[in-house]
């Protein structure tokens, strides 16, 4: 392949002509990230390569350029990168994605004749054939990139001077020799027929995010129990002063439950009882009463002001505040007066209150987003995004989005980031696995999953692998949350303090996203409404709650260990570099992520009741080690180190200490009288 | 699931729409099959089923139904199938291809609301909820069906009465019961609203084929040499005399090299040598003097009447003439002179032959596919199949389609199948997978392959489960040559008798279709020009041969038995049903196939030297075969009998006696007095 400098191209529509309109022979084919047929964008974050692939051949035996083709959405022009062959006919090239926004790319690829010429020679040249006729062809071929290069007016005179020279007499060897020139080849082959180039019929998209999209550690707490007076209902500025606890153990997204006033009638009591007693808070997701609704803030908060300040607060612990955007209303909400039309009526003329049938949710009612006055229900559902972006909140987790239409989201995403490229959005859609990847597609930045009913290592290892290596990984950033308001699973009920730790481990390093819902999960709160249920007793949802921060068994200390560890290891920072080993004892899974040097290997005990030992088995030469030489592993949790040797090592972890090891490999450099390097 | 009778629907043309400009919930993707997002059509022959399957969802919980719509080309109107639920989200429907042509599938599907009370209605009724208003709400789903079934008056009646009905008072659980009428619940889909269906983007395609296309079989044979008089040219009146002895062998297709007039100007002499002697017939693929080119017929063989006679004769024996089209002609071919624009000049002003450097093929000069003026030269080609298809040739070899612009097969296999869609066109191109792909997309019948050189186990496996079982088995029907007259494998070359057997055995099981070129086959040919080469030794292309076709060691009979087993067994007539077993012998290669009732199994030695013996392990429940019970393994090669017991049985093959067992396997029914039965 010759070297050549990237180069722009002027934009050129291409449709797909049929092939019978012309006789180009090339074809490009199998593209490479492409989701549905080009239907989708693929994603990336600012600083990550786009690796294009595809299938580039034509019939025949001619050498074939190709290229890939990217810009960033409003460049006029493309940029223009040869690709590499891959053999098998597979070629590829890359770029990277430069800051949020979209980029899109393509390919081509034309016939090369002079490269090909150039090649026969060579196999003539040394079969001992006459080549007076090729050298004039050769110089035919050259003659006419001089044409092309009439422009540049240097490159055009030192290839008319090579074609004179190519087609004169002389020694055929000696020419030959001459055409060994790699830059002057490439001037050739730089000014080469780019009529004939044959694109492929779609452009394909990248959405790019910062890089938060990929790598975040959410906190998820009510505001209503920040007071420090039990029984008090807390502010934004209760809550101001605990960003420090926050900020502490290593978090950096602060997301809230809604925020909005929170309506009277059918309010929820505690224990999601049909009524509330005097004084009860209700759930924050009833939204609305008749002081506001979706952009408006509940006053036993605080005041916009205050919401503001908290904001900026926030960041000044390098937190950032996600909001929680939830599309529906209590029965006090203005737009139902406003709006009666954008929510489903009975035929008795009652509204249609939320509900999963035989469940009914007494205190919301759904919008009807495919009503028949559709578009200013979505232009109000965008505003109000824009109103709260407006304040300064960056991240929004969308409630329930798999109950509203996929087509809405698709617009709303791409309208909103239009203006604000540095939004991401949290799907909480748990539902079946097409659903929750068609919201992914859709242009949600990041995905609630099935992280929380993973527990046993095949199910770990088969979900993960999904993720990480088959299509989604291109769409679908995962964010594991090891427990919710909703979802206190039954390994959090009854595996007690060791299963915190070890489903904190396995979010915050099978993730590169992760979240808890506290002060519940740092205070291993495990209590279920009642037995098979995955609610909290006395849960938040409905209820002021006063947690005893400073309690002993906390696990403030060690979530702060774990994400310092995340902050500190580039490799734990990203998803599709995940790999896993073999262990010979089913409760022992192991794996890895690496980036760079930053290798980090992980091994987890998950019973949570017993100690657990075994062997692991590492494919040394995938990892880069010798059969021969030690390497260490360096605990970062327990800041210990080991030297292993050979593929099997023993490990042995106790739930009741520390479930897990996140060792960092490094691999023996050299030894220098008594001391061994490692790097 | 409603039963729903097929009906028909209006051919629309729907565009796709963007998502935001309407608010269709309903998602179709990931329709398969479908190769490269529509851009090629998948294939099958008359009686084959399309099984079409679908990713169908929509938002929230909303019943859907869902429909593949089918039409054959040329038909008005759509036929419309209920699509079943395959669960996760998946859906399937078929139908079955007719007779030779194209075919159109696609997916339609809505959500249906009143699927959804009927479903959401039970679980209130069992929650013991009031339902009065919900009674309602069915009641007008029921009267909007009514009203769309305005122009059936019974339809509409019997809804209206429902409608009334479910809408009165009364007790309700009664009502619900009467809801359990799964005909009159038919009904109200039947009278859906399907102005609401959302239909997949792209409409896909089916080429059909007659069967022979996918299960044929090939007897290759130069009719030069079918003279019964030594060292005299053998012509078509020859070979009518030879067809018995091809038909006995049980082949169906007799595939004849190019039989046009052969140049005289660089004619090449025997052994491929640069110069003729006088006498000496050349190559029959140099095509062309001064009495004609691809439409004439050397004169040597016979006249075009006499080549009637032949393709009539054979027709009688039950075999198809299949003739050699090669794209190139010999320096006195009429194109030459008629055309000079159609070939490829050098800067000296002379014509370039065909040549892939440093090799040349100084009696032939390649058309030149993508010059200026390519239209005609595309319209003469097809002119070319035209006048053979007029002569009753229905099936066509094509020679190295893969140095000829895959528009021009694409183009022309469509022109000629819409008058001729029982014509069959094998490509012969022996090139890189994906070029071989390419051009079976394009639209070649069946193909060549990579059969002769694949010869261990572990290569067999690896690549018929490539063909069989991934995303070629849709677009390529593969035909195993055994031999060719350019391909003496070393495998056949230092292997002797018991080396053809194999390969045969081979060819015939692994293959639906598979061909032989004779008598050098049969009669285990197998000198090469040199060591180290693949050509024969005084090879017919350049001089005629006279076969000792009554040889005792023949494989004749052998042959002949294979064809027979091929006939009587669906199995062996189709490639998709192809699966491996494993055996402890690495020489010891086992696979099955089944069709409905008859499953076959194949076992073979792939060592032509030494007796080998092995287990061969069997997955019992796969195969519908239990534990404890006996099965019959009849072996219709040698017709003996074995009763197996278990997954692990003993084999053990002779290659000097039958390198193969061809069993067909009964399952044990039942034991009368002392008869065992199987079927």
């Amino acid at each position: 392949m010759p070297k050549k400098a990237v180069k722009t191209v002027k934009r050129a529509e291409a449709p797909e002509k049929t092939m019978v309109e012309n006789v180009a022979r090339v074809v490009i084919e199998k593209v490479s990230p492409e989701i549905d047929g080009g239907r989708f964008p693929v994603k990336r974050v600012t600083g990550e390569p786009v690796r294009v692939e595809a299938d580039i051949f034509a019939d025949g035996h001619d050498e074939l350029l190709a290229f890939m083709l990217h810009r960033r959405d409003g460049d006029p022009d493309w940029t223009r990168v040869p690709m590499r062959t891959l053999g098998n006919d597979r070629w590829n090239a890359e770029f990277t994605v430069t800051g949020p926004g979209l980029y899109f790319y393509t390919v081509e690829a034309r016939l090369d004749p002079f490269l090909t010429w150039l090649r026969d020679l060579k196999k003539r040249l040394e079969a001992g054939q006459d080549l007076r006729v090729e050298f004039m062809a050769g110089a035919g071929l050259i003659s006419e990139a001089a044409g092309r290069a009439a422009g540049t007016a240097a490159d055009a005179r030192r290839l008319k001077e090579l074609a004179r020279d190519i087609g004169a007499g002389g020694d055929q060897r000696e020419k030959a020799a001459r055409l060994a020139d790699a830059e002057l080849m490439g001037l050739v082959s730089r000014w080469g027929d780019d009529t004939a180039l044959v694109r492929y019929g779609r452009e394909l998209e990248v959405t790019a995010d910062r890089v938060k999209a990929r790598f975040s550690t959410w906190y998820e707490l009510f505001p209503r129990s920040v007071s420090s007076r039990p029984g008090k209902h807390g502010t934004f500025n209760d809550l101001i002063a605990r960003l420090p606890y926050i900020s502490e153990m290593g978090f950096d997204v602060l997301y809230l439950p809604p925020i909005h006033p929170v309506g009277t009638t059918n309010r929820k009591g505690r224990n999601n009882s049909l009524t509330a007693k005097p004084g009860e808070p209700g759930s924050p997701w009833a939204i609305g009463d008749r002081t506001g609704g979706h952009k408006a803030v509940n006053p036993e908060l605080g005041t916009p002001e205050d919401f503001k300040k908290l904001v900026e607060a926030a960041g000044e612990h390098g937190l950032e505040i996600a909001l929680d955007i939830a599309l529906q209303c209590s029965p006090d909400h203005p737009w139902l007066k406003e709006h009666p039309e954008w929510f489903l009526k009975r035929p008795d003329g009652s509204l249609r209150c939320a509900e999963n049938p035989p469940k009914k949710y007494e205190d919301i009612y759904p919008l009807d987003f495919a009503c028949k006055d559709w578009k200013p229900l979505w232009d109000e559902v965008k505003s109000v995004f824009e109103f709260w972006a407006g304040q300064g909140v960056r991240i929004f987790r969308v409630d329930n989005p798999h109950t509203k239409p996929f087509a809405l989201w698709e617009w709303l995403i791409r309208e909103l980031r239009r203006e604000n490229p540095d939004l991401i959005f949290l799907a909480e859609a748990f539902t079946r696995p097409k659903v929750m990847y068609r919201l992914a597609k859709a242009g949600f930045t990041q995905s609630y999953n099935y992280f929380p009913w993973r527990n046993s290592k095949w199910e770990l290892e088969t979900y993960f692998t999904e993720l990480a290596r088959t299509e989604p990984k291109e769409f679908l950033r995962p964010n594991l949350w090891a427990n919710t308001p909703d979802i206190l699973t039954e390994y959090l009920q009854f595996g007690g303090r060791p299963a915190f730790m070890v489903r904190h481990a396995l979010a915050a390093t099978l993730g590169a996203s992760y979240g808890i819902y506290g002060p519940a999960f740092e205070l291993c709160e495990r209590e279920p409404r009642m037995p098979g249920c995955e609610d909290y007793k006395d849960s938040e949802k409905y209820e002021l709650k006063s947690w005893p921060l400073d309690r002993k068994d906390s696990l403030k200390d060690f979530i702060g260990r774990v994400n310092r560890i995340r902050r500190e290891n580039p490799a734990l920072q990203s998803d599709r570099n995940l790999r896993f080993y073999r262990t010979n004892n089913e409760q022992l899974i192991c794996y890895s992520k690496h980036e760079g040097d930053n290798l980090v290997m992980v091994i987890v005990n998950l019973d949570p009741d017993h100690k657990q030992s075994g062997l692991v088995e590492l494919p040394l030469h995938l990892l880069g080690l010798s059969e021969d030489k030690p390497y260490q592993m360096h605990d970062l949790l327990a800041d210990r180190h080991f030297l292993w040797r050979g593929p099997k090592n023993y490990v042995e972890l106790d739930p009741h200490k520390l479930p897990a090891h996140i060792f960092r490999l490094r691999r023996y450099v050299r030894t220098e009288r008594d001391f061994d390097y490692f790097l």
